[in-house]
């Protein structure tokens, strides 16, 4: 049992998070889905096709942290479990976000694969959680996209036992994971690595 | 005869269809023209010339299945055909949307002659209807741009035979048309597009 | 003496006219200026240097077909003869608008000293007034930039002359003029243009 | 002692600049800092690591010219000294904007080492103030990037007294510093900025 007033708290921080992503088209034509923790056993995640500019109440249900869907008759996005294995291993984490930018479609296609995409430079690295500095490196892996999302979900999970301090990661063709410790981090998370793809493709336009 | 209710919330969807895809910059300087099914033998569709972004009542008006304006003085738009032969050939087509964006128009010219847009791989491929896997394969043709709308017609039609589960087509320096059960559905299809056409001419940029 | 409620109406369509051109970025930094036809004698113009997103009463004058100040202390923009001679030259001209964006500044820029911009088979070129098919080529003339505007208006003058059904020019590294018999026309044709900047540009930046 | 009005004058033209920064995507996931002029010795400025979009009663605070906090327990950003030295060496200086968008961040970034930004032959550098023509050039100078502020702010101090008509700098991989006797001047300036990195990035995008 969840305390539901965490639960009406989670949906709406959720539902105006949609707003503000897809008004910037970072989840169009009823892509992404998104979360955010209600207790240690139980988020709160959007319904599976629902257009995320208009979510609303109907729009948001609860899943425990095997995915199951909890006291609700709907669907949950098919990659679930790309959510709740993050708040299966970080306790911390209280929101994730999952966008399908134009800019992080077409950067994870045009890397090699296998090869991060590497940031490193920009003052803006600072928005991220715990980055002091504009010197650090800030390696994004690309996960090669599948519709098997176990599989994905065990190899993310593998990612994070080595990599506990990342704030995100790509998957090719399909778009961008991140979370962070309030709904807030977590959408500062997107704008940032949002400016940092937008800055890579630019300067791979004009070097080529 | 027409159910006027039916017409009414008919237009009523085009009109809102219209302010969003405006605001977009998907129906620039009065282009484009959407219509959506009444019953099996008329349509509502916008008149000829209007701003797409202020469409009210009086820019809506009603045609059969043959093109021929219904209880109206209003002339439709010069491609009414284009529209007519997708309700004609597809019973459940509830809406059609013809755009004229950026992308569509310099896309389209950039392909070789009689060369489709191959999109392959990519995970917003998804929210076509009917489509399961980013692997599948969507070849969009284009076709010639004409001002014969009677023979581009009869060539749309011939293309439809062959190609019943095709969820669109682009005619070249000119636009895209495409039509889905509901308009829900149709404007998630334009949504598609218009982030694949993007995804495809940022590829270009960065690999010429 | 003109009439004043002619006045007020050109006055507002002004205003609102630059609430849009400004919010979609093409007078930027208080650059651009409009006008609107009062009578064969009266144009109501923007006052220099007024924020073009802001305009209210108190940013729009009178001047002549001279281009001097009717009934006004203020002073109207440094360009204010590039817009009487338009008047002057055109009796059907009602509205006159000259936008400084991004493509045209670009565009015009990276043309070759003397040669025009040639648009061709767009299916938008039928935006502008008397256009019937996107077989038609339209040839926009780019005029070097100076800040002597009474030559440049000569110029212009004499450019109309050969061809009085243009619906626009180009100040390289400057902006746009264009011009229509109402300001809906006129705004119609600075969407069509600027439609066309962005196709011209995203087309060299594909095939450099 | 800070007049209070004058301090609540100055927040108030913060906040409203942060949302329209914001909004054109300048200042994105809490990035950036403004401040105005109180008076000869405080200057009101924005609290560090808050949402420049969301900015309100509480995010922005008082500091002396030594940039040390004025009647606050708040933090100011941790580039305050950028802030001040200008309104030190500057007397008619009233707002500083600082931004960090990804055109400023990736031409600053393409810039060699040692090279300043050059622009010239562009009618929107006449929205800078004191600029009569098109024709004069304006040296932007790319500062390297560090978190080292008091060296920083040191450096520009030095530029400053070398080149006492510029209206702003670069730091390179991190964004814009540019100032103005009005909060509306320097919002024209950042604007100004911003169109001509734009220009010389899609220059550069064309002509690689």
């Amino acid at each position: 049992m969840f305390d539901v007033t965490r639960y009406a708290a989670a949906a709406d921080a959720i539902v105006e998070a949609g707003r503000f992503l897809y008004q910037r088209g970072w989840s169009p034509a009823t892509s992404s889905n998104y979360s955010a923790r209600i207790d240690d056993q139980h988020i709160a995640i959007t319904v599976s096709g629902r257009h995320k500019g208009k979510l609303g109440a109907g729009d948001v249900m609860v899943v425990d942290l095997d995915g199951h869907p909890v006291q609700s008759d709907c669907r949950s996005s098919a990659e679930t479990l790309l959510h709740t294995v993050l708040y299966d291993v970080f306790p911390d984490v209280g929101a994730v976000l999952h966008t399908h930018s134009v800019k992080a479609t077409v950067l994870s296609r045009l890397l090699p694969a296998g090869q991060p995409l590497v940031l490193e430079g920009y003052e803006l690295q600072k928005a991220f959680s715990g980055v002091q500095t504009h010197e650090s490196v800030l390696s994004v892996p690309v996960f090669d996209n599948t519709q098997d999302i176990e599989a994905l979900a065990r190899d993310t999970k593998a990612w994070f036992a080595d990599h506990p301090d990342q704030p995100g990661y790509l998957i090719r063709g399909h778009g961008l994971y991140t979370w962070g410790k309030t709904m807030a981090d977590c959408l500062r998370h997107v704008e940032a690595f949002e400016f940092l793809f937008e800055c890579e493709l630019e300067t791979m336009r004009v070097r080529p």
